[in-house]
């Protein structure tokens, strides 16, 4: 059975996009629940998803397993599986790990462009690596199954989580950076590194992320993940579009700003263009992922190979990875 | 299968009460995770609980539903299930019900002797009944599968409640009032609606609960335990032993005078006997619940129903009660 999962959006979500993501064909997305958010504050976000399973369940329910995904594509419906973009939400407290995985937690960044508790982002001048606690906590993120996502981190601090890590890692939205040389894209050690280890890579449909910006085409896109194949293997590859569908600009500025600055970080964005960018003209929302295993075909893959990146990969990794470490029982 | 189940205790928990779970057969405990504790200090108790999980792994584990009672009984452990004795830890939100409820709490009492947000207390001179809030929040509870448990509400409230829940509710830890006029047993009246409804009593031998006080005998407490069969049928009565073993008297100050008051409330204590009351001869802990069935036998009951009594309700009610409402699905 082949399925279609994205390895993260973050979306202002509505009646209208789950309806869209049924049109597209999507069983399972991780969604960013929470950014700088502190626990209560993540609660609050919970409850708030809790509200739109009980308002939508012909259309979305969450997920906590991979089975979930194989009930959604089963049920008509799209599992919804829980991220944090940043480790705000466990603030200093290591045991918020273990809770925040029982509420459904399953992917959780170590830093935020910024230095955390845990590591270093990739905005830093200085890398530091995994710090005590970073270490402490990569090791219960192991044990409870919820998975270290080191998309926005820096070099460093991404090969030192890569190796402490006792299972795969996953950079849940990002690209090759020898094809588009973006501060939040990858270089070819980390991807080695990553690839090695068993962990996961989702290709990007963010604007900044993509060679031409805005203005990338499909086959440009398609031909970058042919030759990440040839690099990494195609078992280890995804994607995590990044859709930041019908959000206002504020959202933007909380992710990039939160409270650690009282001016405006432009992150990703500057002073001309503050804001969101706008999406591809070929990947508008999630009733477009078609587009994107049709230019996989088009340049070249099988249908087993493009079944495996648009979702069978995500599967797996989802079967591997959310569940207690067997060493740990 | 017989199984052993108390429905409510309060220890400081130790290896050394785990083990004596184990020597007394029990292989399910409702523990208090939380009294006045805000939904922050309550997650930080189920922290402590999630440590006791992982360093006694051979004795207790966590139980969620009532398959959890017979994977104890088979692995030779004891199952805990959270409950709460006051709404403290839902606050002033209505969406925490669920993220408790996720979080394993299985019983909440809509109130703790004072008025709540939600209902009265056995100790307030006025009983008002179910708040607005308190009738919102029992849908909520019966949604989920969150046990309404009125063991300190007061009557209106506590015939409130029973009228207004759609699945039965329990009062965990208290006997009938008949047999000792103590402020926190029940009226026939409440009993008789308890049992009408399918809910459940447990039968208290904390010793103010009791005829006699510490100086109880078993044969006493047996026998009102007999004349209770005959009014509520045997089907509706467990055990809630309100065992609050090795507790410093430091506790009982929280459990009675929490933030709401600066002097000192007693409770049912007083200022000659402010602490704990010692417990039963023949129940000083875990290991004495054979004195219980034996007594209960002695006193006429038939093994079956000895058996119902010891567990066997507790774990049918648990089945009917933890999951999501089939109504609300």
């Amino acid at each position: 059975m082949s399925v279609v999962i994205d390895g993260l959006q973050y979306a202002n979500w509505s009646e209208k996009i789950f309806r869209q993501m049924r049109a597209g064909g999507v069983d399972a997305v991780h969604v960013t629940i929470t950014y700088h958010e502190s626990f209560r504050e993540t609660v609050l976000n919970i409850e708030a998803w809790n509200r739109q399973f009980e308002r939508f369940p012909d259309l979305i329910f969450q997920g906590f397993g991979a089975e979930d995904v194989t009930r959604a594509k089963e049920t008509g419906r799209t599992a919804i599986f829980f991220g944090a973009q940043n480790p705000s939400c466990i603030e200093d407290d290591i045991g918020l790990v273990e809770v925040l995985h029982r509420l459904g937690l399953r992917f959780m960044q170590l830093t935020y462009n910024n230095q955390s508790l845990l590591a270093t982002g990739c905005y830093e001048a200085e890398d530091t690596g995994l710090t005590r606690m970073g270490r402490e906590v990569v090791a219960e993120m192991n044990r409870v199954g919820l998975v270290v996502d080191m998309s926005h981190s820096s070099e460093r601090s991404t090969l030192e989580a890569i190796a402490h890590s006792t299972r795969p890692i996953a950079i849940t939205h990002a690209n090759p950076a020898t094809w588009h040389a973006a501060r939040r894209n990858k270089s070819d050690r980390v991807l080695g590194a990553l690839a090695e280890s068993g962990g996961m890579l989702g290709f990007s449909l963010y604007p900044h992320h993509l060679q031409g910006g805005g203005g990338c085409t499909v086959s440009s896109f398609c031909e970058m993940v042919a030759r990440t194949v040839d690099r990494m293997g195609v078992e280890r590859l995804g994607i995590g579009s990044d859709l930041c569908q019908d959000q206002p600009d504020s959202v933007v500025d909380w992710m990039r700003s939160g409270r650690w600055t009282k001016a405006v970080d432009y992150g990703e964005g500057s002073a001309d263009a503050p804001g969101f960018p706008p999406m591809l003209e070929w990947f508008q929302d999630n009733r477009h992922f078609g587009a994107i295993s049709d230019g996989l075909r088009a340049v070249g893959m099988s249908i087993a190979e493009v079944e495996a990146i648009m979702g069978g990969n995500w599967l797996r990794f989802f079967r591997e990875s959310f569940g207690p470490n067997e060493a740990a029982l």
